[in-house]
């Protein structure tokens, strides 16, 4: 009989000769195979488990396979008692070989294993997360050898993990004693970088978790998700409570100007605000503060600096000096956040004084630097952050919408909440419209709809619904080329109606009426054309005339019809199928740099080379900006869109649905 | 004329070629020459003043001097208007060579200078603080490279100074906008082992502060030092307020024991008595909190674990396990000390679990380690911290002497303070005593002392008190050699006067009355005998019979005086002149570790290979402490003590407050 043999793992191919009665954890360890473990080896995790392969591999010189392992001893049939393992599973860590093998490596047993991500064309990412646990055991103290828990600690994470020069701060190493003693000199370590334990729980722990947070100026998502599979276990969102200091940016980086010190309120506000969504989503998980070790949060450079502590006045004006635009890790609690008294906060690099670490986090989800199609991604917001480019080069740039795509400014707008006007279409003879509000899934027009309704009532339009009133009524008529609403009409329908020296569009004639006035047109021309002038200024310094892709991020980009986009002119030209909604792509990159560390040294490098393009100086913007005013405007041929004016539904409201439920987990 | 010239600097002997026209200080660099600067040349600082050198330097190669110099230009004239500057002195970054020239570099002009020290025997110790200022000049900002604050303070820092990848922390970068702007983008910067970034400052600053401080049982003590030089510029010595959980170390730890989660209030004592005198030393130097940069922290293994927050319970029992044996550096308000917003606390590592981090600074003072004497380290405290070794091997134990050194369990001890008796001298014949209270210099039989200790009154008596009177007693017969009050005496001399089953010898006949009773006798011989034990175990260890030299640290071991300590038999026999007191050498160990960042290296990698003998499992220590308890004790031979014996005087009183006058600075 040989003394040792063959072990080959699959899907890697990589193999090697081992002794006869070596585990296959070890082996896969010694070849370099991605095989998880927490415990190392004491079949307590159950990562490591392994398909034998059955039949013959002639090209991996391996002949035979499952009955070249040794029968489960008693520690795997401990585990197979109480967790189970399914027939065909072994744990790695406990079948020794006894032959040549073939093992299968199954995905969900990788460390690197993929992030879920559900949009088809959304770019891979590896869980690879900056935090690990290790399970140890630590040689108990001995008057002999008076070393300290800590260093007998990082002596178990060297001799069992390969972890050299471990390091703790002063806020974990208070618990370490307990956690030793309660544990029985068994603990499961958090280990940062393969560097900072950041906590320790005594005996077997297998699940840690982060927080995904992206701060913005009217909403703060938080995305509560498992370290080791990117999985997102709870979310919340909120209003965010520095609203009370004025709606958009600009008006609270006022109120600081105006009210020195102010910035420690708003600080104040938005950390607790995070705070409180904390508590929510790990309450709603059955989870603890204390299970969540890390934040990875997101924002843009006002709501960065607010978070931050760091007064945004400078950010109020010419030339836009942001404090840093580095990456920042730091202490949860330095931000008011309790979370585990080890976890840490990440901050993403802020691009520009305009462009933040929400578009840095925009371009991890989409990716616009890693293929060769000229990709624009557009993230609406009170500003609209814009990217343009691929592998070679990248632009940013902040265009100025103002709240109007977000139903501010609108005299019937309103965020999207059950009861707001969100599809509409408009009968192009009639100019009777039907429309579907939040919270209920017929047309205004079928049966049921008043009873569907009862508890919200129409109460208004958010942003994708002024978005489809518009472009309806354009593609009715209503509105002519200069975005004037035709009283000519009137004539026809009563649904033109006079309104002073103007005309308005009737709706909806509940209580309250949606009249779509004249200046509502104006304030939807106006931010159009600036996003549309963004776009169009990176494409001139890009020096393309067509872009292959759009990406329209955030809550509205993932609501709105891009055919409407297109038709009222917000957007350039582009294939529809080429267009595409990301949903919330700043939280989603949050998350990315959260479960892959290379994510954080990967947008720094990028953000470094984004060439910015300031609006404000751009000469050109304001000739794009006025041209851009036109419904669709001058400059556009908009080919397609001729043919889509001709058809009855641009898009079937189930596919918008469908888009709209995924935008959390894009 | 040629192009380019030699330039030499004394005292290194480095020397090269530079051309016309090149500064001093770029001379300097390029060759390696240690030259301060913090202005970065801008002729602000003054640190790089140098003397050009007269005369012939043929074995340099330099023939001639001074006129191979640039005249003063505008700026080195309005330095000299500003802060005056010596005829002989040069500013190396304005001075630039027009011929071969030799220059001395004062030390005070050298980066790396050395740490003063008074004692003669001292370690010498470079002046390395882990930091230094740096004076930049920062670009603006500029919205055609939208570049943050910091990133732009970084680029400076590695222009002006080779500091790559500077970081910096949230609290400090809160700090830097304003910084910038008030100093109109001329900052200073602190920055902390040439990486992270500490503090900014508004234009020129040349200094920065640190802090000593050695958390005794019973005395805090902190030295407020300039960073640069390694003066004290002030300090302080306060009681430590946790006495009233706990008399010694061990009430503590039961106090801790005994209420469950009262360790928190003992922290909070403790940090709250550094942080008062925080406030009393920086306003006695004149000085703000945030002046401070860096604390070093030392103190026994409860002391260490109560300021950081640690558990000290099981320090309480076997097998005294320490939390953490590293040392520690952690942000200065984590420790509650209300600095800087960036300033670092640092925790020296501790040794076992009765031996502390005050023992690691006291080997960094008196340096055992770095010479092939076997020298014995006494720490007298509450407990006896001993350290004997040389460069091959070191050795280390606590020995519980109880607090009987520092005047408690004696009857009429006290703390060492204006009124107690720290002198004694006892006639051989009569039996009269005389002797000399702390805060007046006349004996007690000389003319004038009624008056002088009219205010303080004689209180009591204090641990150098209780040696010399022991001592003086037992040289003039009224003590046997086991330590026996000798009644037989009472016939001859009214001092001795019978006190129960026993007698006891009457010092002072005042109000209070000061009366040695054989219960203070047995208290010191217990004292004396663990210590003498304690130092014997580590000597059987080493295979020694006697040292070669002895250093007595701490206030107490300052105080006494050597030859009645060896009288007494609380230390080995050795050369009288080979004794040495090194006053707060663990305060002076802190100081080292502040000024010098490879002393942090330096003691951790030594206290690693310290081997720690634990008095509590050695079965000799018994033995050695029952044969100890004698006076002289049985085993030593006293050959020198029997000169001693019949000097009058055994040392000059003025020698001795020479002594005690030097030990803050030693």
């Amino acid at each position: 009989m040989p003394e040792d043999a063959l072990v080959a793992f699959m899907p890697s191919g990589k193999r090697g000769r081992f002794p006869l009665g070596t585990s296959l954890l070890d082996a896969a360890r010694a070849l370099g195979v991605d095989l998880d473990s927490v415990c190392g080896g004491r079949g307590i995790c159950g990562r490591c488990q392994v398909r034998p392969s059955f039949g013959e591999f002639a090209k991996l010189g391996v002949v035979s396979a499952s009955d070249h392992l040794s029968l489960p001893a008693h520690v795997e049939r401990a585990y197979a008692d109480r967790r189970g393992l399914g027939p065909d599973r072994r744990l790695g860590c406990s079948a020794t070989i006894s032959g040549d093998v073939v093992v299968d490596v199954p995905p969900e047993s990788q460390v690197h294993r993929q992030l879920v991500r559900k949009r088809p064309d959304a770019r891979p990412v590896e869980i690879d997360p900056m935090i690990h646990l290790h399970y140890v055991e630590v040689q108990e103290p001995d008057m002999h050898d008076p070393s300290g828990d800590f260093r007998r600690l990082a002596s178990a994470l060297e001799r069992e993990w390969g972890i050299t020069d471990a390091t703790i701060e002063l806020g974990v190493l208070a618990g370490l004693q307990k956690a030793l003693r309660q544990g029985a000199w068994k603990v499961t370590a958090a280990v940062r970088d393969r560097r900072e334990v950041v906590a320790v729980w005594p005996g077997f722990r297998e699940k840690a978790y982060g927080l995904a947070v992206d701060v913005g100026s009217t909403t703060i998502a938080v995305h509560l998700t498992d370290l080791s599979t990117g999985d997102v276990v709870a979310q919340s969102g909120a209003m965010n409570p520095q609203i009370r200091f004025g709606e958009d940016l600009m008006s609270r980086v006022s109120y600081v100007m105006m009210n020195p010190g102010g910035d420690v309120a708003l600080t104040e506000a938005v950390r607790q605000a995070i705070d409180a969504q904390v508590g929510e989503t790990t309450g709603s998980a059955g989870l603890a503060r204390a299970d969540v070790l890390e934040a990875v949060l997101v924002g843009n450079p006002v709501m960065h600096h607010l978070l931050l502590g760091l007064d945004p006045t400078e950010l109020g004006g010419a030339p836009f000096a942001l404090a840093l635009d580095h990456g920042l890790t730091m202490r949860a609690s330095d931000l008011g956040l309790a979370l585990h008294p080890g976890a840490k906060a990440v901050t993403l690099p802020c691009i520009a004084g305009h462009v933040g670490a929400d578009t840095a986090a925009v371009i991890l989800s989409e990716g616009p630097h890693l293929q060769d199609e000229m990709m624009l991604v557009v993230d609406v917001g009170t500003n609209a952050e814009i990217v343009l480019g691929n592998r070679q080069r990248l632009l940013a740039a902040s265009s100025p919408t103002g709240p109007a795509f977000e139903g501010a400014q609108i005299s019937c707008g309103q965020r999207a909440a059950p009861g707001a006007v969100e599809r509409v279409r408009i009968d192009r003879e009639t100019l009777e419209p039907r429309f579907k509000v939040i919270g209920a899934d017929l047309w205004s027009n079928e049966p049921g709809f008043a009873e569907k309704t009862k508890a919200t009532g129409v109460t208004g339009i958010c942003g994708s619904g002024i978005i489809e009133v518009l472009a309806e009524m354009f593609l009715a008529g209503v509105l002519a080329s200069d975005g004037t609403i035709n009283g000519a009409m009137a004539a026809q329908s009563p649904r033109v109606i006079p309104d002073g020296r103007t005309f308005a569009y009737l709706l909806h004639a509940g209580s309250p009426a949606l009249l779509i006035h004249q200046n509502d047109v104006r304030a939807i021309q106006l931010a159009k054309a600036a996003l549309y002038a963004g776009a169009k200024l990176l494409m001139d310094r890009m020096g393309v005339d067509a872009v292959d892709r759009i990406v329209l991020a955030g809550a509205f980009g993932s609501h709105i019809d891009p055919l409407y986009a297109m038709t009222l002119g917000m957007i350039p030209d582009c294939e529809p199928a080429r267009v595409s909604a990301a949903g919330n792509a700043a939280g989603t990159g949050a998350r990315i740099a959260l479960v892959n560390r290379a994510a954080r040294a990967e947008i720094a490098e990028v953000v470094r080379r984004v060439e910015k393009v300031e609006t404000a100086i751009e000469p050109m913007f304001q000739a794009h900006f006025v041209e851009a005013m036109a419904l669709p405007h001058k400059t556009a041929p908009y080919p397609r869109l001729r043919r889509v004016m001709t058809l009855p539904e641009p898009m079937e409201p189930a596919e918008r649905g469908g888009r709209r439920r995924r935008r959390q987990g894009s």
